[in-house]
C-alpha cells in the first residue's frame, strides 16, 4: 500500500506546545471525530497533552520532545495543537534543526499562542501551516462544529470552512495580534512580503491592541505585506476611559501610518466561527 | 545674564505624550516644588496636559505639537512628562525632524509609556533621556518624595536619588517590560550594545512578562547588551494557575537562553521608590 496524503484512516497527532488539556476533553474530541468521520480518522493524543509544569503542559524539554516526536513520525499526516494558552515560544531552538523529511510533509494546525510555532515553521518552510480551530475550542458554544471544520479540512481536504479570501490564491497568514506583536522583529518571524495578514485577538484592552498594532506595523516585513485584514476582537474589557476609536479605526490608523492597505474584515477570531487559513498561497488539491 | 545648565530658577516644561493629568494634580505638583525648592524652580504645565481625546491627552497632532514646542523652547532646561498611560508611540514621526538645537541640549524625564519617546530620542541622540518619577506618581503613597527626587536631580543635579548601578559609569537604560517588548525590533528602538538594561513592570500576569521577555531577549541589540537588571514587578495579578517560576527566574531563564548576563535587581519600578536612571554613561557634572 502506497502512502498518500489522504491515506485512510487519516492519522492525526495532538500535542500541546503551551497549556495542557484534560483527558476528558481529549475523549470528547475523539468521540466527535468518531461520530462525524467514523473510521476516516484516528486521533492520537500524546501523553504530553496532560502533563503539567506550572503554567505549561510539561517543561519546555517535554513539550519540545513531544512536538518533535509527533512531527517526525511518518505515521501522522498532521500535528494538531490541543490548546493555545502560552508557551510555544519557549520550545527548544535545537528541535527545529532535528525535524526530518516526514516533518516536512506534514500539516501543522492551530492558532492563538500556537502562532509562534506556526510562524517559525513557515519561516523555515517546514510543512504546511494552518490557522484554525483546535480541541480546546470544544469549551465554546458551537465548539463541536468548529473542530469538525478543522477535521473535515484535515481528513477530506474540505475547503468549505476556509476563510473566503484564501480562495483568491493570494498568500495569506493569520495571527493573534498580541502574539504577532511579540513575534514581529524576532528571529521566529517569517517574511510576509506580499502576504495578506489576517489578525484577531481576545481579551485585550483597545489601548493594548493599539500598542500592539504600533509594533506590528513598524515591522519592515509587514510594511511590504499586500494588506491587513481584521478578524474579530472578542471579550474586549472596558477601560476606565473610552478609547475613542473603534477596533477597525485602530487598524486603519496604523495601516495608513505604515502605508499598508487595509483590506477589510476577516472571518477569524477566538470563537466557534473561526475559519481556516492555510499559510501561503492556497492551491486546491 | 548668560544661560547655563543650572540657570536659576530652573525652568521645566511639563507635557503629556500619553494620558492627561488634572489641573489639581498640576497644582499639587507645583505646590510641592515651591515648598521644597522655593524659587529655585518654575514648573510650566502646558495646556495640552489637560486636553482629552478618547484615551489620550489630546489628539496625536496636539500632543506632538506640545512636545515639539516645549522641546524647542530655549526657556526650558528640561521637559518632564506629566504622566505615562499610553500614547507616546503615536506621536507624529515628522516632529523628530523638527527638533532644534535647544531641543538637543535638554533633559527629557519620565518612565513607563514615556519610554517609547525616551527610546527614540536616545536613538537619535537628541538631548539627555532620564528614567524617573513623574507628577502622576503623586497619586502613590510616598509620591511627594518621589517627585522631589526627580526635581532635586533636575534643579540641583542631585545624584543621591540615582539608581546605584548608574554611578559605575557603565551605560545604562531603564524601561518598562511591556513597553520594551513592543519597542524591540522597531525603528524607534536604540542600539543597546554594551548597555546595562534595567527592566520593570506593573499589573502584568507572569506569563505575559515571560512572553515579553521572549520578545526582548530575541532582539539582536539586546543580545549585545552588557546585561539585564530586574526592577520591581508590582501588582502582578494572580492567574488561574501558578506560573511555576518567580519573576527573577523568568528573567534569568531568558537571559541564559539569549546568552546575556543577568546582573541582579535594579532599584526601579512603578512605585514611590523608583530611582533615577539617566540613559547612557553617566558623567557627574
Amino acid at each position: 500500500m502506497t502512502e498518500t496524503k489522504h491515506t485512510h484512516p487519516c492519522q492525526i497527532a495532538i500535542v500541546c506546545p503551551g497549556g495542557p488539556i484534560t483527558r476528558e476533553l481529549a475523549e470528547k474530541t475523539a468521540d466527535i471525530a468518531a461520530a462525524r468521520f467514523g473510521d476516516g480518522v484516528n486521533l492520537h493524543f500524546h501523553e504530553q497533552c496532560y502533563a503539567s509544569a506550572g503554567h505549561f503542559a510539561g517543561a519546555d524539554a517535554e513539550r519540545s520532545a513531544a512536538f518533535l516526536e509527533a512531527a517526525n513520525d511518518p505515521k501522522y499526516s498532521a500535528v494538531w495543537f490541543g490548546r493555545g494558552g502560552y508557551g510555544a515560544c519557549r520550545l527548544d531552538d535545537e528541535l527545529f534543526g532535528k525535524l526530518n523529511d516526514h516533518a516536512r510533509r506534514k500539516t501543522y494546525f492551530g492558532y492563538s499562542d500556537n502562532g509562534f510555532l506556526l510562524a517559525r515553521l513557515y519561516k523555515k518552510k517546514i510543512g504546511r501551516q494552518v490557522h484554525g480551530p483546535i480541541p480546546t475550542d470544544l469549551n465554546r458554544e458551537g465548539g463541536q462544529d468548529a473542530i469538525a471544520r478543522s477535521l473535515s479540512y484535515l481528513v477530506h481536504g474540505d475547503t468549505s470552512g476556509m476563510e473566503p479570501t484564501v480562495k483568491t490564491g493570494k498568500p495569506c497568514v493569520a495571527f493573534n495580534i498580541t502574539v504577532f506583536a511579540h513575534l514581529a522583529g524576532t528571529s521566529w518571524a517569517p517574511d510576509l512580503t506580499g502576504h495578506i495578514v489576517m489578525l484577531e485577538d481576545v481579551g485585550e484592552y483597545l489601548y493594548a491592541t493599539d500598542r500592539a498594532m504600533f509594533s506590528i506595523m513598524d515591522d519592515r516585513s509587514i510594511q511590504n505585506a499586500a494588506g491587513i485584514m481584521l478578524g474579530r476582537l472578542s471579550d474586549v474589557p472596558e477601560n476606565d476611559r473610552p478609547f475613542g476609536a473603534s477596533e477597525e479605526e485602530i487598524v486603519q490608523y496604523w495601516c495608513e501610518r505604515a502605508g499598508v492597505p487595509y483590506l477589510g474584515r476577516a472571518d477569524i477570531g477566538h470563537d466557534a466561527q473561526n475559519k481556516i487559513v492555510p499559510f501561503g498561497a492556497f492551491v486546491s488539491a
